[in-house]
């Protein structure tokens, strides 16, 4: 498994990589989910590169860029093992040079729920997208579902700028308890991990509610609720949308997605999960 | 020369061309200076590209967009007779279908001049230049020396995003008393088309000045007089900037350029000049 931390490094290797290539975008401290994302991208691919970037532009001023967790020798022992033939991992100023000023701006599904919690965060989140994948321009890039709107994001982007490859988007991840994995699980404490998959427990039953025919009003109220039912929870948002759009629904007849965001202590952790399926 | 009117006929017929390929964007109504740009476009590639496409987002609410000059018959005679391969010239609605909500922003270079009279303006060209990147993925794109600031733009933008192509910059094609080539001269009645000329007068007196040694405040003052002087011409903006960043210079020691636009009754046309070459 090669180490490449330069962008001209990068283009210079990828001509030489046998087709079709895989790419896997992270922000490091692997977890299970990733590895999923790893595993499949090994499936499809000749070649598979994984980037390893904490990504500044995506973190608002009070958020936790400085803090985000870091264990790089860690994550490329995982990559290793699970068949990554390249990491790539850049310095900051190497994607973002003093000069830098242009973005990549998504309007309309990034305007609700985590467009609205964390302004400027998928401004962020599509312009390093773009980057990458101008830069290592895979065949296929790998996202998991458990990030929903991102992942809307980026296929709109894809979409609306002609780019040249395929969204692959992998089935969430979850801990024996239903906790989605993810990076930010580490900040948790015993107590808060403890409460944790209530995020679950309301997604759960929203599904049931769906499959009983109950309206998506019904369901809403339902899983703020069950949030609400868990002391140490403190519930941000609770939303059912299309999963295209993100954009509130009524009717549950079409592609329905449930989403929320809770609250412990300072950590905000967030999962979603389709009730049409 | 083929004609291709879609988005994903031009990606499979550019599967099959051989490289490197070489991209003229236009908005047609085409005039020396595109041919010009295809010239140069024919002599370093194997394949020439020439897109035709009056972009809907590049024109503001009160701008020419309805009553922009077309020809596509005579656009395509004078293209095949400079050895174009192909034209690419799609409907508005293949560029932005009803749902487009993505779009390349790129600040600083498009604060001042053309981005502060065209609000939105570089908005919409850096998107569409962005979007026939990835669907032609040229191994180089053409421009006209006379946009320099859109030129500055495309040139950030590429740089920025890492995208996969080189910008090639082409000297401005003149009219035999100095006009620069554009469009919008076919808009002048006679009275302006002879008044026009000014705008080429005020560069060459600037550029006279630079090689005395006079400072850029002095330059400045004396081509505002200068197109003052015309009565048909009335002075929209004079500058002497940085031609990578488009910041106002006060020192005319290193890289400088003077530009200027100025406005015949209706029509607005732009023009600039390298001070230090």
């Amino acid at each position: 498994m090669e180490i490449v931390r330069e962008v001209d490094a990068l283009k210079a290797r990828r001509a030489t990589w046998p087709g079709p290539v895989g790419l896997v975008p992270t922000m490091g401290y692997l977890h299970e989910g990733h590895v999923e994302l790893v595993r499949r991208a090994r499936a499809e691919n000749a070649t598979v590169v994984v980037s390893i970037f904490v990504n500044p532009t995506q973190f608002g001023p009070s958020e936790d860029y400085g803090r985000y967790p870091r264990a790089f020798e860690r994550d490329c022992a995982m990559l290793e093992a699970a068949g990554t033939d390249a990491v790539f991992s850049p310095a900051p100023a190497a994607m973002y040079p003093e000069t830098f000023s242009s973005w990549v701006v998504v309007e309309g599904v990034t305007s609700r729920l985590e467009g609205a919690s964390r302004p400027g965060h998928f401004r962020g989140v599509a312009t390093v997208c773009n980057k990458l994948f101008n830069i290592v321009n895979p065949t296929r890039a790998y996202f998991g579902q458990k990030d929903a709107q991102q992942v809307a994001v980026i296929q709109r982007m894809v979409r609306d700028l002609n780019m040249n490859l395929d969204i692959v988007v992998v089935p969430t991840v979850r801990e024996a308890d239903g906790l989605a994995m993810s990076s930010r699980n580490s900040y948790l404490s015993a107590e808060h991990r403890a409460a944790a998959p209530v995020l679950y427990r309301a997604l759960t039953v929203a599904r049931a509610m769906r499959r009983e025919g109950r309206d998506a009003n019904a369901i809403r109220l339902k899983m703020a609720e069950v949030v609400r039912a868990e002391p140490l929870a403190v519930l941000d948002y609770v939303s059912i949308v299309n999963p295209s759009t993100f954009e509130e629904t009524e009717s549950l007849n079409g592609p329905s997605l449930a989403v929320l965001a809770v609250r412990f202590g300072a950590t905000r952790l967030i999962d979603n999960m389709r009730l049409d399926e």
